[in-house]
């Protein structure tokens, strides 16, 4: 795994004091003019000059033939010429000592085979000059800082400046979110548009955003992520930081067909969907659905505390709403407050005789902004009351500006988080507009305000949550294991040698051992004790129950003997001439629930472990988990709780609970058999038998593939 | 269950052409102001006069002090009085031959136990004067057809006339929703509110809209329903209508604590929502989860021509939004059309040659509007295609109005539906004007296309699947039914009279028979078949398996006659003073795929059937579905494939599937016993074994409770 300094410097690219537009334009129809005219007349606090052939000047600024000759030394060059051109830049932009590059221009890798070539072209530009460069294909850099003031895109307008960072992949996209966040006064810190990532990927910008003052809450859309490891531990960090700044990500390509479209798009493969799941889920990221989602969230994080807890409260002037915002919530997984018995009081002081006080509540059709104000004050001074929910509808009695300032002033007294939908549109405008501008999100209906809370209350669970390592058994026998791998062909282990590298990783198997003659068996038979089943050793032999290769069950010495007998002679019957490598004594399982746990090969991101409940109705239901190896304790633990059936572990029908403990520690182990051994391409242990909890669990089967190495 | 007459007449309410307005008032502040001033100046072409026992005059309009004084036949009162005065109205009414009332007046019900008591003296005036009442508590009725134009609500406007027929139970919801329809300039036909329902219901005016030529789609906001039978007949017949009404229901209260909400705001009694959910299924109306839903839904079903089918085909100048429409298209279950050759040759002459050709199809950043009329073109020409979405990115080379009149011309050439996203917000506002000002629906983001298009899907199979009806079997020995039904206490059935009642409905029982002796038991075993199992028969033993009571896989008559004696002894033992009834004698089931069936009763709906898979997952999962009894042959069916596990019975890990039919004719012998005999209060069968398919199924187990029948 290539892995770039952490640190690398980017200052040049992200606040440049010197700015040359290489292929800037006379002509107001080329994104050569529109760049250098927003850099220009954004309000740009450093130098910018235009570079083209023959323009003597570009919107009235001094032009040059080629950033050689700017007379400054220049920190930035944004790149608009032909793709075919940009090599050839690029290296006039090292002898400069340019220090980072933006590529604007498109004609790489998304456009195939001979874009690829370029773009290879600017790789090696990059390795030569070693300057810091973002794209090619991309929509370029924002930066609203007020001693920058930097627009380096072709979107119309510098967004406003505002907390968050905004990290994408796609410039269409980009430009558009910009546009609607315009409208829901959603302002920006930072905005980065990755485009082909030739060199600069989303990790060192999220470096950037992470140390940024001026970002609270970084949003990401990706088609693929470079790196999965390093992601991860990035993206921790970010959300281990005090005040944790929340990492909110639209991960396009979910589905198979979408994926296809990334690959014809960008030319980058996608992981699997559920590899990118698990990355996120190690990662503590937000994982929204749809664009309408990352920023529904967005405003809400930028602009509200978060709360304690996943307890609502919802203030209404009219039932409907009241009850759909209540489904909602429910739905969501958040809560409704139980208010307390001297809420209840003063409620009954506030809303008329006839309104039924309670949460969802009502203050009925004729509230005026003092009733939704005195509400308010009672229910989010209610200790029980994490965040509150704000519905009013248009009704004669109401003045709706007033209602707004009532909402901004009891939320703003409170420190709780509050979400507002006026219910409604034209009617409740002028209303909408107070509220956004005080920084109260406003939601067209109560469903995205539980969504947007249910999201908050889960990244509070994540922030708050115990904090575990990667645990390391110091028990394992990794020269035994690795003198295993060392000695196998590329393809399935046999099956002692599947055996023997668990038995290393101290997987609990059943007692076992090779026997090559029928006396040996019955002698290890006893050794291991009775019951046992023996299963014939050979290579060449996969289907062993079909020619009498697997005998159960046998109860005594006497029958472990006649069984091998009777075993070799089936078996010389059918092959006669596979090689035998003796014959495997185990101890009968006894069962349990059924678990499956597996290590896979991710070709981006390396060793990924499994976890799944077995038996037939999950085989039906896909109901398994994933993690990126290694995996912590907590993570191994939630792998497990996780998937949806779960439930059924922790004891059904009077059932006693299983063993947990036991499947965790599995998981543990086989996390650091993935990290030591990664020519462990597949490994299957199917099924691990679980016990009752304290009882452990049995490795009943498993199947080892070894490939050499990635990389 | 009180049915009303089905075709009461409701002109004088939708269509009245004399109306007094009682209550109306000189003060614009009131509502008894804004209701006749919107009627008046609402463009309604009828006469309306005011009542009010002091003002001369209402807005210039001659006021009467009695309904009883206005000089022409008055066919339709609003009433805005006190809820104290309503009832005297009312009287008023009747005398001077008022046919309709809508009460607008709150004080009902919804304020508990002295308005539970005003209503119900409304009601003895409607039953007294047997004129049809809209209300009390309710917003009014609007009626945009050119020769009527009645707006009778205090909403402020009366909306634009469409297509769109609104029902609602919320009267703020209704205010809200209309005025969120302006800002999509979707249209209505009527909108009724309903209040609290103490006269006119959903279904009424459910048929007043299914026989309206003006209405093509229905919108249905509801807290619970009135008759859960008559509810899905009627909404059957409107979806059989040709063309087919579409009906789109929000439904309040989904969750626990939503109904409570709904409980203490309507007063009413709100259903299970497993039970509204399966009367939505029967009815073939599409459930919708918010508000937004409801009119992303409308949208469509109202301007847009229904699909053949889930294909569809994505344009879009830019990757990213391509990407996440894809996403969301193969997530809400529809499928990317694969293009013809043709098709795609056609279109290689229409984009650029680095644009790569296919679906989705991206026409690239520099796009302009022929290249968008020509792609369209030819994409929605290809029989492939059954839907067509287009996604708009504002680039500095597309002119976003000239984009939206290429796609509103593609889209009424080619007949086929067409959903549209101009990604942004301000930059794409005139373009977007255009497009919903042309009955094209535009939506900010693609998932909300995806998801209205999957419904429109649904929908689609839904009119076209095949009609089946109620199966009744003649080989039922009602009277043997109804005898064990006679002869039994309230409470639960013996186990011997839960499997007669069971065989007169012929349903798949092991052979069975009750001894009274040992050697009996031996003589039954042998005609049953051996092996079998002996279970003691007492009302006052239900742990049968603690004391002895159950014995399993008896193989031969002397083993039946041992085991009879050593039951005996041990039941004497341990209850010296059981009635015993005997011993059950019953073949030993073979095992099969458990499934669990059985009948329950809803307070409000009567009986329902259940089914589901058994076994522990299930447990966990809940994964059973509900139906309201009678169940038509297909319903029956779609009860076994809509569960989540029913692959399961479909057969995996090479199994052969198991006997659909079988469950099917048991769920349908289900449906009549539970119709037949309403006194089955409870009936399980848990579990039914499933076998291979043509091997039919065996109820392993069943119990039965009945109670006096209700009503």
């Amino acid at each position: 795994m290539q892995t770039m300094p952490k640190s690398r410097d980017l200052t040049a690219v992200v606040r440049p004091s010197t700015i040359a537009v290489i292929g800037a334009s006379r002509d107001p129809a080329k994104v050569g003019h529109a760049i250098f005219h927003n850099i220009l007349t954004g309000g740009f606090q450093g130098a910018v000059h235009p570079v083209n052939p023959t323009a003597r000047a570009i919107s009235g600024v001094r032009a040059y033939r080629s950033v050689l000759e700017v007379p400054d030394p220049v920190d930035l060059a944004v790149v608009i010429t032909p793709a075919a051109l940009v090599p050839g830049v690029l290296d006039e932009c090292g002898q400069a000592g340019v220090r980072g590059v933006i590529v604007i221009s498109g004609g790489f890798r998304e456009v195939g085979e001979e874009g690829r070539k370029r773009e290879d072209l600017v790789r090696e530009r990059i390795a030569r000059w070693g300057f810091a460069l973002i794209g090619p294909n991309c929509l370029g850099v924002i930066n609203t800082a007020p001693d920058v003031r930097l627009n380096a895109t072709f979107a119309a307008q510098i967004p406003a400046a505002g907390n968050i960072g905004f990290l994408s992949q796609s410039g269409a996209l980009t430009a558009a979110a910009l546009d609607y966040a315009r409208t829901k006064r959603i302002g920006f810190s930072k905005v980065f548009n990755l485009g082909n990532k030739a060199d600069v990927t989303e990790l060192e910008l999220l470096d950037v955003l992470a140390a940024d003052p001026d970002t609270h809450v970084i949003l990401l859309y990706v088609e693929e992520l470079s790196e999965g490891r390093r992601f991860i531990e990035t993206a921790r960090e970010i959300s281990e930081q005090s005040p944790p700044k929340p990492v909110l990500v639209l991960k396009a390509g979910r589905t198979a067909d979408g994926a296809r479209a990334v690959s014809s798009h960008t030319g980058s493969l996608a992981g699997s969907d559920q590899v990118y799941e698990a990355i996120f889920a190690q990662a503590g990221v937000l994982r929204v659905e749809s664009i309408e989602e990352l920023f529904d969230y967005a405003g809400a994080f930028s602009r509200q505390p978060l709360p304690k807890g996943r307890r609502v409260a919802i203030v209404t002037n009219a039932g409907g709403p009241g009850i759909l915002a209540t489904d909602a919530c429910i739905r969501q997984g958040l809560e409704l407050s139980k208010l307390s018995t001297a809420t209840l009081g003063a409620l009954r002081g506030v809303v008329p005789g006839e309104a039924h006080v309670g949460n969802p509540l009502d203050i009925i059709g004729d509230a005026d902004d003092r009733r939704y104000d005195a509400a308010l004050e009672a229910v989010l001074a209610d200790p029980s009351v994490d965040a509150g929910v704000v519905l009013v509808t248009r009704q004669a009695t109401i003045d709706v500006e007033a209602a707004a300032d009532a909402v901004i002033r009891r939320a703003r007294a409170s420190g709780k988080p509050v979400l507002a939908s006026f219910v409604g549109a034209l009617a409740v405008e002028s209303g909408v507009a107070r509220l956004e501008e005080a920084g109260i999100p406003h939601y067209p209906f109560p469903e995205a305000i539980a969504r947007t809370l249910a999201a908050m209350a889960r990244y509070v669970s994540w922030i708050e949550r115990p904090r575990t390592g990667y645990h390391t058994f110091d028990d394992v026998d990794l020269p035994r294991a690795r003198k295993i791998i060392a000695g196998a062909e590329p393809g399935f282990l046999s099956e002692s040698a599947a055996l023997g590298l668990l038995e290393s990783y101290r997987l609990p198997l059943l007692p076992w051992a090779v026997a090559t003659t029928a006396s040996e068996a019955a002698e290890r038979a006893l050794a291991i004790g009775l019951p046992v089943a023996l299963k014939i050793l050979s290579p060449q032999i996969i289907h062993k129950v079909d020619v009498g290769g697997v005998r159960l069950h046998l109860g005594t010495a006497a029958e472990v003997a006649a069984a091998y007998e009777a075993m070799m002679v089936s078996i010389r019957k059918h092959h006669p001439d596979a090689a035998l490598d003796g014959v495997l004594v185990q101890a009968m399982a006894r069962k349990g629930h059924e678990v499956i746990l597996g290590i896979s090969h991710d070709a981006q991101f390396g060793p990924v472990l499994m976890f799944g409940l077995g038996g037939i109705y999950v085989e039906v239901l896909k109901d398994v988990t994933f993690r990126l190896a290694p995996v912590r304790e907590l993570g191994a633990r939630r792998m497990v709780e996780e998937t949806r059936t779960a439930a059924i572990l922790q004891g059904v029908r009077g059932e006693p609970p299983s063993d947990l403990e036991a499947i965790v520690e599995c998981l543990l182990r086989l996390s650091q058999l993935a990290v030591d051994c990664p020519e462990v391409a597949e490994l299957d242990i199917n099924p691990l038998f679980v016990y009752a909890a304290g009882q452990g669990a049995a490795v009943a089967d498993a199947r080892v593939r070894i490939a050499p190495p990635p990389g």
